[in-house]
């Protein structure tokens, strides 16, 4: 590999960690939004969507720079690939924290509710999933990107445990069906957080081994 | 461009075309077995699934091939790039063809259940943008492109209304919790879905025209 290539590689990496930084951060902010009720907090991850967005759209113009500049073949093309996807990924997962901060607000809007639920707990672990699907892919780690993929389905666990927990308690009390379907679809939001971190384990994965471990069990 | 990579692009877009149309047989049928309480139809719906995947894999591994051997640069190389995220958002839309199918089986075991809203139309509506979307693609009409991309609102209405509705009713009726939280579920992936088609619809838009349109409303 020359070392224009090698350079140009570390550089993309470099990038998608630090957008994942930032996505975790909108993520982790987004949920404090919604347990503190904060606005104002809610109002500063919309905006930084934007810098998100700039972000997958400049990396994905470095990915096809280094491809037609560099005509990488074998595991550096699959690298790059692996980073196309990643970086969409990490784009999604924006979005989605974007989606919580929209729940958030229309969940204050609404009479002072206790939400009866971890979500807190449910987000540390999904926010841990993403931070060591990027390190995984840094370091070629298959090993850690294994354990992330491992880690899915206590998250999907919560989730059910979550929704199965607002639809009793909606039975119960039917005048808090409008906050607990908002806890419902934060909860999903952050389990689909935990399905990209998930795709991006296994696109690292892929890219170690060459072995095809997506697809074993479609959520 | 070589008379080699031309054959190889038209052979990638023959083969997302066939995806796309599996996948729009999916979520029809996932829809139909939902509507028709059809078990059977269900069960069809998740084995093909299979299929899907390994299309996907099979595309992936072509236009890691085309990038390899014949190391495209410019518009050829964007529609590589464009074909692999699409091909990305043909399989998520067969696993929320699965998740409809799952809903659907859920709501098969409750007591029969009237489902109150045009979910069938709705799905029209998604494969609809689904099927012009990769005729956009295929045609590089980056004027079908925009079409798609201005229905999503219509279908993003449609999921509005039929929550806001279904949330009503279970404040009405608690007992039916459990059936319409499986209809809102639906309706979301059925939303989920003309979102991927939007997504497909953009990146068409990108590719033709080189300018960004992604982001301009983050969902």
């Amino acid at each position: 590999m020359s070392v224009l290539l090698s350079r140009e590689l570390e550089r993309i990496k470099r990038s998608l960690l630090a957008l994942c930084a930032l996505v975790e951060e909108q993520v982790s902010n987004a949920v404090r939004a919604l347990l503190e009720r904060d606005e104002e907090l809610a109002n500063a991850v919309e905006r930084r969507d934007q810098d998100v967005d700039q972000r997958e759209i400049e990396i994905e113009e470095e990915c096809l720079k280094t491809l037609a500049l560099h005509q990488p073949v074998a595991v550096d093309l699959r690298l790059i690939v692996a980073s196309l996807k990643i970086n969409n990924d990490l784009e999604r997962i924006g979005d989605l924290a974007v989606n919580i901060t929209k729940k958030a607000r229309a969940l204050a809007l609404m009479p002072a509710f206790t939400v009866p639920f971890d979500l807190a707990g449910m987000s540390e672990k999904a926010q841990s999933m993403l931070h060591d699907s990027l390190d995984a892919l840094v370091n070629l780690d298959a090993e850690l990107a294994k354990d992330v993929c491992s880690r899915d389905d206590a998250v999907d666990a919560m989730k059910r445990e979550i929704r199965l927990g607002a639809e009793e308690l909606i039975r119960q009390n039917p005048d808090d069906t409008p906050p607990l379907m908002r806890v419902i679809a934060i909860a999903r939001n952050l389990e689909r957080i935990a399905d990209c971190a998930t795709n991006i384990a296994e696109d690292v994965i892929y890219m170690t081994e060459g072995a095809i471990v997506r697809h074993h069990e479609s959520a």
